[in-house]
């Protein structure tokens, strides 16, 4: 299975988004593009156990990520 | 929904843009480029909750982004 | 031995992955690209000696990673 | 408005560039190229509310740009 | 000599490769690509001299390597 | 007047190169290319307001350069 | 005079090579390319003005690279 593929496949569903620096993304995976930019909505930002929602979509650099899970 | 069609929708809205190093920014969005190369207006910089005004137009490098959000 | 035939080699095997930082995966390699990332499944990710495991599959960004060994 | 065109239209003002690292430099913006390369010509470097000023023009690598505004 | 060359007459003897953070490793260099993504055998990571062999091949990312030497 | 012409007018000139992490270089401007790679001779390097001089032509590799001025 | 055109010269002849993260190398130019990887031998490692010596070739990776003097 192809990195990509995970995401096509993950689409419409919750996962979260390591990125680098310490802060994690939680929410829907909306959308992504080849450079692994991702798209999340209903999205909270979970820093040091603090979790912060964010209105609508929000959108992820992907030369910030480190890894996404389910 | 790809990452630039996020952007597109979002034009002449108020976003927040987190970029590396603990500075954010809040403004309009006015415009990006396929770089996420960012011009805001009327934007406000917030570092440790410490809030600038910036006057004009500000352009915010693609590079330092982390996320962007509503 | 190319570096991608090793990869291809360790398919459906598990792998130990040393991220920048002091994160590290362990997990059966599902996956990669030209660009080393990864697809773990059964992934559990050790950060100081603390094991979190990972539901379903992680996507692990090429960018990040410092080694892959079995 | 396209990020390149706020370049363009701050020809020859004065801009405040911030850079990685805590440096920031204010001058007036006499070019630029499509890597956010600038040339700022009677520019001062500001570090921690430390003004020096430049003599002639001013080289600012595009790399170590966080952010440009007026 | 070109650098890809040094590896090539590297092929099969034991080299010492420093990555950026501190770590290294010591092994059987058994190949490579054109990043200096590097196949080494029988490594052992080093790490403020402890010393953790790793079993089968190990494969180190080109981007955090600092230096290769026999 | 853009970046590149900066640094052809400043050719056989003396400039101050500020690099990531401190170090800063005088020299006479001996050469450059499109990465910004730049040939000092006469050079001394300072940090920390310790000057170093450096015998024959010093190579500065574009992607350590901060700013370039007179 | 061309940044390569300065490492052609240089090639049999004693270069320092000064890496980010406070190591440097002093050795004899035998090879280059163009991103700058680096071929030395009889090579010696300086960290803290502590210096190993290197056997045989040593391959140095350009991107590390801050500045090569003679």
């Amino acid at each position: 299975m192809k990195p990509l593929d995970v995401l096509q496949q993950s689409l419409h569903k919750r996962v979260l988004v390591e990125l680098r620096g310490g802060h994690s993304f939680r929410g829907v995976l909306d959308g992504f593009d080849q450079h692994l930019n991702l798209v999340l909505s209903g999205a909270e930002e979970v820093v040091n156990d603090q979790v912060t929602p964010k209105a609508g979509v929000t959108l992820l650099r992907g030369d910030s990520i480190v890894y996404i899970s389910p």
